[in-house]
């Protein structure tokens, strides 16, 4: 091999002058995006329309030009650095995959999606399953397609799923997701068999949308956001879009539920603070983008569970609470952690389930979507197998498909893949929480003095600044010292939830076997993150 | 020669595929430059910068490809329909202007642009017209250039111009505003002789930002604004940026001036009339476009000061004026009109200028780049020139050069022949309004009862639906039924201001010879439409 400094430095420039106008494409699109959900007034959806069809297809020819496959080709007969040597490992990535699937391919896909789309819509409104089936498996035989132009040796399943994990693998999926559901089923068990009783009642009343904002705003404030270089607005679903130079978070609000665009507000701070923690300089480049979905929820995540839920956080945003609703004055903060962290046993929606539960619906869909294209499962039997999980999972049976296995948007993208990425994403958020609580001296009274500078410095060291520079596993190794793994998490809840709901005596499980960490708030999702493509319109 | 039957319908459409590609693309860039002005975080500016460059290149890329060059020689040889010949000599003058140009002449344009604007803010700050000169002077010396890339043998200035007005003869442009300049400079004289004085002082008081932009909502319900096609927000200089389905007004307000706002808002709604009005079907191609700036002016000029300024409208408005500030209570319809059509004599600043001596401070402006451009005049000498033709035109002489001729940012960007564009929207304005005005029967007492229908029917019938079928001069004769000429908005600031300053007794230039039209009204250009692009971002 040539050393570096044998490198025309042109091809490595070549390439990344390449990419930068890639993702100059791909980052304008981003915000026409924003701009349809937030800004943009009805009627513009046709010409919106145009305008991102051609901006996708443009990007589609930049990235997949033969002149990048040349110069990475080219690049492949170097010894480059290792920043670069990442840099050039990720633009190949990107560039294989676009190249790889034929672009006759991808339109069918987007045409099926959005066939698909108003069949589930229709299909959800009529509680139909049958309506939406034959869109369903046309996705699947499209997508399992799809797959094998990229890999036709592989698990198309494993495959499909890099589109959002570009480089865990399913074998780690798969060991973290059943961690996860052996630990979770039996907790949620003993929960339901519980005779604590959490204080859910402590928000209930009317908490005007206006001072809900104000809450929002002032909550941003206190966390730390940059309102130089970001924004709040109101959306139908909250999402989070931008780069690190300007990164906008929405949320909603209702009138009944100040603890929904609560949630969801700090959710989405965590997305923002990762966008806008990423280098400036490596804008346009592999080193300037976010790693990937699940490093992407595990910043979400952890700002909603690990301190929009935590005990310590509650102490010192409770005061702050009652002067914007003094309605909420005898709310003490027990009650207050209590009821932000509460179990639903009835709950049948994922969006709006508990910190614990909220997984095993995304294990239903795990198991369901990755059987559906490995061949094992056909599209009409999915509300029985749907149903099954669920009963087997939660204890409790959906009576209807619309409160069941249509209650999601992702099948009708023809999205398979996506939805691991929540847990992992919660999982990775306690791994590296527990790594921060390590590292930080007395975190959790950080967080009740209001002090979230150093963990903010800790996920902008750890996390943030590298960019895409790590693959997952090996990311989250250098920020806590150990492989990704379900154990941390595992440990963060049944410690909380035992707390919570005094399961230590006479539990089946015993006491656990680690010790308890001076950590225990958490969230549900209310609000979550929506459907984006990898990496970049978060 | 072919006939269109035999026409390769694939070479039409496959030009047609290609422009609405482009379109979509300076589309996109339309909305992110919206975004930038309203809704962007002021820290997004670098990664906007380069999105923005991106999109540029590529709308040029798109444009100047030499497949639409074949396409349209070979289009050359058929016999097409009227409609589609349109199509084809817009498509083709677009493609040839872009063609011609070096996109390295382009880029150096580009760069001077941005470090004259530096250089501009600066002089201006520190009132020294000689900072700014020498980037004046390569501005000058590029465009020159740039003309001579697009044709070597015609006046550099009216190759320029093009770029704004690509079909107005530089010689019909200066016959327009020589007329004007002759008949206001004796007009404007008179009035200053005059010992009429107008209720001036109507609207003095506070009016809160947040009431006055109620009023402006309410303005637009009332004049009809399709708010599922559109939005209002407010930014630092007032604009308008859209499409046939989806158009976006801005304003802005100052708490002691609440015409300013009303003018702006009422201003910007004709803009965004027309862009409305555009045909949906044709998007995408030159019949969904709008014709040029001096007929996008028309539109907002004609509402603003032949609806928004005239007593008809003020006797419907004022009552609602009212509701929103009971403080004007005694405010007389005749004091209101006077108030909205002051002409003031000792005004140096042309956005701040009244519906009169506006045009004089444009011409001062289209004098000087003229000579500038065809190297009549160097940069050194703007000061004096500027000075002396405002004291010729105007009475006055600016003390300073930032009251000077350093007010303006357009030649900071080198946009010469952008100017006279003002000028011709209002002349055109008047030219549509006596036509319409003689189609629409009791047209201002339709204004007087918020009837603005027949209006909005016959700009959209006579002008909007037509898109850039018609070359201009063809547009004006088709709705008025007579060349563009300057007469007809002569007459209505003469028969207007004689009236308002009871010039008709003892005035040198006796009684006018046309006969007193119904209509009055007019107001000053206080929020100017900004700078933008040909018929595009308007």
């Amino acid at each position: 091999m040539e050393t570096e400094t044998a490198v025309g430095p042109d091809a490595y420039d070549e390439l990344l002058d390449r990419y930068e106008r890639y993702t100059s494409v791909q980052s304008a699109g981003g915000v026409l995006s924003w701009d349809q959900q937030v800004t943009m007034p009805e009627g513009g959806t046709p010409a919106r329309t145009k305008q991102q069809s051609v901006l996708s297809s443009m990007g589609h020819e930049l990235i997949t030009d033969d002149r990048i496959g040349e110069l990475l080709t080219e690049l492949t007969e170097r010894e480059l650095a290792d920043e670069r040597a990442a840099v050039v490992r990720e633009i190949r990535r990107t560039h294989e995959r676009a190249a790889s699937v034929p672009q006759d391919l991808v339109e069918d896909i987007s045409e099926t999606a959005s066939e698909a789309l108003t069949a589930w819509e229709e299909a959800k409104r009529a509680d139909d399953f049958d309506q939406f089936a034959p869109y369903l498996e046309t996705h699947v035989e499209l997508k399992r397609e799809y797959a094998a132009e990229i890999d036709p040796d592989r698990d198309p399943y494993a495959v499909l799923m890099e589109e959002y994990e570009p480089c865990l693998s399913l074998h780690r999926v798969e060991s973290i997701l059943e961690s996860v559901r052996e630990r979770l089923v039996p907790l949620i068990e003993e929960i339901r068999q519980s005779d604590t009783t959490l204080a859910v009642d402590s928000f209930d009343g009317e908490f005007p949308v206006d001072d809900q904002e104000q809450l929002a705003r002032e909550t941003l404030d206190i966390l730390g956001f940059d309102w130089d270089r970001g924004r709040l607005d109101t959306s139908t679903h909250p999402f989070t879009s931008g780069n690190q130079f300007d990164t906008r978070i929405t949320t909603r609000f209702d009138e009944t539920d100040p603890l929904g665009a609560l949630g969801s507000t700090i959710h989405e701070f965590g997305h923002a603070q990762y966008c806008l923690g990423l280098p400036q300089a490596e804008w346009g480049t592999p080193l300037g983008e976010s790693r990937d979905l699940s490093v992407h929820e595990s910043q979400s995540r952890l700002w909603e569970n690990h301190v929009g839920r935590s005990r310590s956080f509650w102490e010192m945003f409770l005061p702050k609470m009652k002067e914007q609703f003094p309605g909420v004055e005898d709310v003490s903060v027990t009650d207050a952690y209590q009821a932000a962290n509460q179990v639903y046993e009835d709950n049948l929606i994922r969006v709006e389930a508990d910190e614990l539960t909220y997984h095993l619906h995304v294990l239903v869909r795990f198991e369901i979507e990755r059987d559906l294209v490995n061949g094992k499962l056909e599209a009409e039997n999915v509300p029985k197998v749907w149903n099954d999980k669920c009963e087997q999972y939660l204890g409790i049976r959906p009576e209807t498909d619309a409160k069941g296995c249509l209650q999601d948007i992702h099948w009708s993208h023809g999205n398979f893949g996506y939805f691991p990425t929540y847990t992992l994403g919660s999982v990775m958020a306690a791994q590296l929480y527990a790594a921060a609580d390590r590292d930080i001296e007395n975190l959790s009274s950080r967080l009740t003095d209001g002090d979230f500078n150093p963990l903010h410095e800790w996920l902008s060291t750890n996390v943030h600044q590298y960019g895409a520079r790590f693959e997952t596993n090996d990311l989250v190794k250098e920020a806590t010292g150990e492989e990704f793994t379900a154990d941390r998490f595992l440990e963060y809840v049944e410690n909380k939830y035992s707390k919570l709901y005094d399961l230590w005596e006479g539990s089946s499980r015993g006491s656990p076997s680690v010790s308890i960490t001076r950590q225990w708030g958490d969230f549900a999702t209310q609000g979550e993150t929506e459907i984006r493509p990898r990496c970049r319109w978060l």
